[in-house]
């Protein structure tokens, strides 16, 4: 999961909160899965007990996190699950598998050491910012702001840490909301005053000394100057300094860079529908990871989801009445490549609702939708045998371009409370993901995907 | 702290349990401070209160991990510290303050990474682990150990892991224990059989991708080989390839090696007793901490402890019976040599008893002792107004060497359940530490120090 610039997650706008109120019903005040299944059988029921037996979710994360590993957008190992993703979907037996060409930017890491050379010498953990330009060795003093504001002539020729002043009481969202304008701005900001680079102090509520990544957007109007984050402890270890009067000197070395364009692509497989096959439910998650850890819970248990709910749908032998279409996305993480050309792509057809998994591999918590008001009582309506509440919020990151076109968003949302501690960072690993909850956002996915595919006209 | 090489911590033999049961008493069933007193003035309560309002216990806690940092003994960081043990000791208007000479062996971490290199490339959160032989470069194939018992001829030209089995629900004592003993001995118990190096799992309670690091011991007759912990996470990638029958490769290049012997020093500092000078009561902890983190809790607060206490007897300006000796030893992380420096140059004085802080800067939970039954029951009888249980345990590593002369030792044992989280991490940093629980343990150290030194002849 990628947030936007100014962190906020998931809730859209003024309105959407007012009519969010009246949509968010709790499960228990919802009708049980039924009636909804065409026939005699219970199809939604049937899903529920096939993705409670679902060995396979749980082995092919393990594949997908273990043999695979964290697969950054464009890079040999996101190719090879590019590969992995469109086998799977043929072994399923799923219609239509292809792969729609995408062209995404390959960051690369390299390596990357950031030590405080004065007051003492010490390493300091930390991860260069995705996109972030590297550098062969930047050293200078180190000016400490809490804010942008607190950004001015001092900055210039020194090394910017921002570490922003986060409540203790805040959650991991709230915190992580805080964080993410300094690293999605704060090389730009501090390289228009002259600094030569800029270190972001991670906010997780736990931290083991925990570095994380993410994207940085430079302002094409600057300089481009290398950017890191740096653990908690770290940035709180100079910023003491700062208060009694010492200056920290710091020392980066960078080999990050980017290796240009390649070709990848999407992956897509559906379910075919038989009364209005020309109508779209796109459910969707992202391929891509960061380059470290395995990408367990962002977004591969969202991969997961997407392609058992599909398996399970197709092994039930009955064809929904509208296509289910599964995609796997392209670099979701710094570019959204794969949505903006799915959307290219695909923007004359007739998509009646668009799902993404990314918020993590949870137990399923709630539905967070945005749509027009008639979109939403279709949803809320189509929705009941999934069991979850409903409030407003973003669909998701891939699905914001068709978003964009009118189309109804939505997306799952787990229960994940450590979420932020681990996001980004080396520790997104499979051992962090229950196999119980693993399965339980299969049957989320297939139930949703059903109901939507099944629901009468919108 | 470290801890003994097969991984107890604290309770020394069956006959000690026994006896321990015994001396076990709640602090509740305790006589509160009162009576230790001389005259009419309540010196515990005295002690205690100027504790609670020690402000520079925190200031001189922060300096040492902000401004000396970590400090390997006999590192630069290391000497700076001494200097500012002594310096310190010698502003409080200490006695006799004075370097004792001790000549410790320099380990240098230098550059160091692991890095899978099959079945995905990806680099291995890891700690090489003190006195650790370094390497150019060694890449091999991993054979996965449960046990020593499972190492066998597969392992010869082989990198071995060990990932021994930890019950779910083990504390982190429980689970160090079972850890240490593979980090301890594993490398020379892997290379009798021919393996080229061994990796070993941390084994946290918590862990965001966390490495540890500690010491281990070669074995003479066997060759040395480079030795380092890998994070849990990425421990149990390898572990469940190799169940899935897949090998995985990694490669580890470390410029670990000792640097020789260097002269450094145990600082010594007095409150010199009026009534009976001759004899000694010893309190200590060590200043060296690993190369890593700032050594917050271990043994930086062990550190302030004993500078503190010493601080606020002599500011008393009451003279204590006996005289109360405050040690900051060298090197107890790797080799005891400051402990052992000092029992050889003051095995002939008079001890009573020697304490030791060294395990954090938590809040005082009770003390462990061992000593005969006739110390131990004259140790009961004076620290009740400490206010803490007492049971049979180990004083302390620095202590040990004297300790097996027959001096009485006694141990502080704080509450800091996540201890063995940040233990030799990164994460061991002045932020774990709580101001309030460093300065009860300066006041747990001070009254302890005072009980011990004034009462009746043992």
């Amino acid at each position: 999961m990628h947030t936007n610039r100014n962190g906020r997650i998931g809730v859209d706008h003024v309105a959407a909160l007012l009519l969010g109120a009246l949509l968010a019903l709790p499960a228990a005040a919802q009708t049980p899965p039924a009636a909804a299944a065409p026939g005699p059988r219970n199809l939604p029921a049937e899903l529920r007990a096939s993705a409670a037996a679902d060995r396979l979710a749980w082995e092919r994360l393990a594949y997908l996190c273990d043999r695979i590993g964290p697969r950054l957008a464009g890079s040999p190992a996101f190719q090879r699950a590019v590969a992995w993703g469109s086998a799977t979907m043929r072994e399923d037996g799923l219609d239509a598998v292809r792969l729609e060409p995408v062209t995404t930017e390959l960051w690369v890491r390299g390596r990357e050491r950031a030590v405080m050379t004065a007051p003492v010498v010490h390493d300091l953990p930390m991860l260069g910012i995705g996109e972030s330009v590297g550098t062969p060795g930047v050293e200078a003093p180190v000016v400490v702001v809490r804010s942008f504001a607190e950004l001015g002539p001092k900055v210039e020729g020194k090394i910017v840490l921002y570490d922003p002043v986060i409540p203790p009481e805040a959650g991991g969202g709230a915190r992580y909301g805080v964080y993410v304008r300094f690293r999605a701005d704060g090389a730009s900001k501090a390289a228009a005053l002259g600094a030569v680079a800029v270190l972001v102090r991670a906010a997780p509520v736990h931290s083991l000394a925990t570095a994380h990544t993410g994207m940085l957007r430079y302002d094409p109007a600057q300089r481009k100057i290398p950017a890191a984050i740096v653990a908690a402890e770290y940035a709180e270890w100079i910023t003491r300094l700062a208060r009694a009067g010492v200056e920290a000197r710091v020392r980066l070395e960078m080999e990050a860079h980017s290796a240009g364009n390649v070709e990848t692509a999407n992956v897509v497989g559906e379910v075919r529908g038989a009364a209005r096959p020309q109508e779209i439910v796109l459910i969707g998650a992202h391929l891509d990871s960061w380059d470290v850890g395995q990408g367990a819970h962002d977004d591969g248990a969202g991969v997961i989801h997407v392609i058992e709910a599909l398996r399970l749908i197709k092994a039930m032998g009955v064809a929904p009445a509208r296509t289910i279409r599964g995609v796997l996305f392209v670099n979701e993480e710094h570019g959204s490549d794969g949505g903006k050309a799915y959307e290219a792509a695909h923007k004359a057809e007739s998509h009646v609702a668009a799902y993404e998994s990314d918020s993590g591999g949870g137990a399923p918590l709630e539905l967070a939708a945005s749509g027009t008001p008639a979109q939403l009582a279709w949803l809320l309506a189509a929705v009941k045998p999934v069991g979850l509440p409903l409030r407003f919020g973003s669909g998701g990151t891939d699905i914001e371009p068709i978003a964009r076109d009118g189309v109804l968003a939505v997306g799952l949302r787990v229960d994940l409370p450590n979420y932020f501690d681990i996001h980004h960072t080396q520790a997104d690993t499979l051992d962090k993901v229950d196999p119980q909850a693993l399965r339980d956002g299969v049957a989320a996915t297939a139930v949703l995907a059903w109901q939507l595919a099944n629901a009468p006209e919108p």
